[in-house]
């Protein structure tokens, strides 16, 4: 959680004349989001999010994000639509950096997961595939299975710093992963991001998916292999398939998952919980002292990772 | 900016039972204010803010911030004022921590100061003068010249970490200010934090004044004094006696200053220099480790220290 830009008021205020918006009663940073800088504007009539694009979000992918929101909010998923300026534009400068303003989303997103929120994921994910089916644009995975070994290679020996034998468990895991990673499943844009933090909820009812900036072409189902990971593990660490079940059926009755798909959940699974090891662990190895956000535990996702190489098929998951 | 505590969807929902809001729709924490964490609570109707008070505000210190925050509101003063719950309480507990609602206001505070912004800032602190002339309730200032000794004493030998022979000169200036410091002046609550995150306006009419959570009683004058050195200082350590003469002047004209107020104000504005110098200077030497929050150059005071050791009187600030 941070804001890395400081945005003044007369900054806000010649950005907002390119707007056609009601007045701006007041702007506050918020405390979320892990790559950008967003703050909260209210104005007379309704709030807004302003989002400065810092480093980490590549300035020749904002259209795309920007355009697959658009796409997806105008075919009833409910996410944040960009707001055009006067001049059409959505995505403009401001103190140095992108920025662009989105439409404001009511609800909050889950710090303790139900089985109920699953399932409301399950259907909201699978609504984002669907209407992602006719969105013109693409964008690869970065971070897909022929992006891990050039992460691996950058913690190299140091993988063993942050636990004995790690650096040899992943590279067997990864010989794994790129030796039978499919190549022939139903694709299109995921969101490939949709951590509790990024989904709302009104009660159990799903009412936004936020944070579009890793989204991406790849296999649908990666999606729900990285909300296995995501959504359906205790703090403890133990797996928990009842929330597996709600979400994978709830995905199944508005997108039903083809036979290719169902049987390779597993090994899906297991390359999720590789990718967020590997980002964590670079991560950690490479912390920038004084930074405003503190790295995760790569570590939580090695037991996750673990779960899914003892899983013997699908049904591990509540699959039928 | 910092939120140090994660409140839950489940915990607020709890939280708010005890309330006669309308139905919250949002909330995110935001990223203002050191000491406490802050939320921005949207419902259906208005907004709110709801603060988790952590270790650095005295809990026995609560009663008063929020009962001297009614008693201004009511009186006119443009400041948060406590919502109460069902059972007559605006104080109570969230996740282990003293917290309450406040009222929000619009407005955002002013990155870059114009003197326009002290001119209202004058007559917005001369009537928080005014209003809390009857306020029942007390509370001594634990950081006025009675508690700089000890602070100095904390820094100790360390001093010289931060600039060369800025112990001597800290020993010496204290040394001068117990000596000098009046005993007579016109006393009552003051706000003692007015810097300007803790001010909004809107363009340059005064809109709010936040985070009374070191008001206490003391001279009225050091209030401004305070105002000195956070508002009239421009960011090269160049003073402004345009700002400065712009916010006593604007004071005066609401509440006239006595001639010894007039005679103080180079004395007061070297220990309010004195007394953020050294708070900064304890903190400096004190960070801890993964800390959310950066400290604030102490030696930024020192420079403004410097100005008031060199005025000569009270015209140095524009006063006649």
């Amino acid at each position: 959680m941070a804001v890395y830009t400081e945005v003044s008021d007369q900054d806000i205020a010649e950005f907002l004349a390119a707007y056609d918006l009601d007045r701006l009663v007041s702007y506050k940073g918020i405390a979320e989001g892990v790559e950008n800088s967003n703050y909260l504007m209210l104005t007379e009539s309704v709030p807004y999010i302003l989002t400065l694009y810092e480093k980490r979000v590549a300035p020749e992918d904002l259209p795309f994000f920007l355009a697959l929101m658009e796409h997806l909010a105008e075919n009833g998923v409910p996410c944040p639509t960009p707001i055009r300026g006067r001049d059409g534009d959505a995505l403009r400068e401001l103190c140095g950096r992108p920025a662009a303003i989105i439409s404001f989303l009511n609800g909050v997103w889950p710090r303790r997961i139900h089985a109920e929120h699953c399932a409301a994921l399950g259907e909201g994910m699978a609504r984002l595939h669907l209407a992602g089916a006719d969105f013109p644009m693409h964008r690869a995975n970065a971070l897909s299975v022929a992006g891990w070994r050039p992460l691996l290679d950058a913690c190299g020996a140091r993988c063993d710093e942050v636990a004995d034998g790690l650096g040899d468990l992943l590279a067997a895991e990864l010989d794994h992963l790129e030796a039978n990673w499919p190549d022939n499943l139903p694709a299109g844009v995921i969101h490939a991001d949709l951590f509790p933090d990024n989904v709302f909820f009104a009660d159990f009812r799903l009412t936004g998916l936020i944070d579009f900036y890793f989204a991406c072409n790849d296999f649908l189902a990666y999606d729900l292999a990285i909300c296995l990971n995501a959504w359906c593990f205790e703090r403890t660490g133990e797996f928990n398939i009842t929330k597996a079940q709600q979400l994978l059926s709830s995905y199944r009755r508005t997108r039903p998952l083809a036979a290719a798909e169902l049987e390779t959940i597993p090994l899906l699974a297991r390359g999720a919980a590789l990718r967020f090891l590997l980002t964590r662990l670079y991560d950690w190895l490479n912390q920038v002292p004084g930074a405003l956000v503190k790295p995760k535990d790569p570590l939580e996702y090695l037991q996750k990772l673990r779960f899914h190489q003892g899983v013997g098929g699908p049904s591990a998951y509540g699959l039928s």
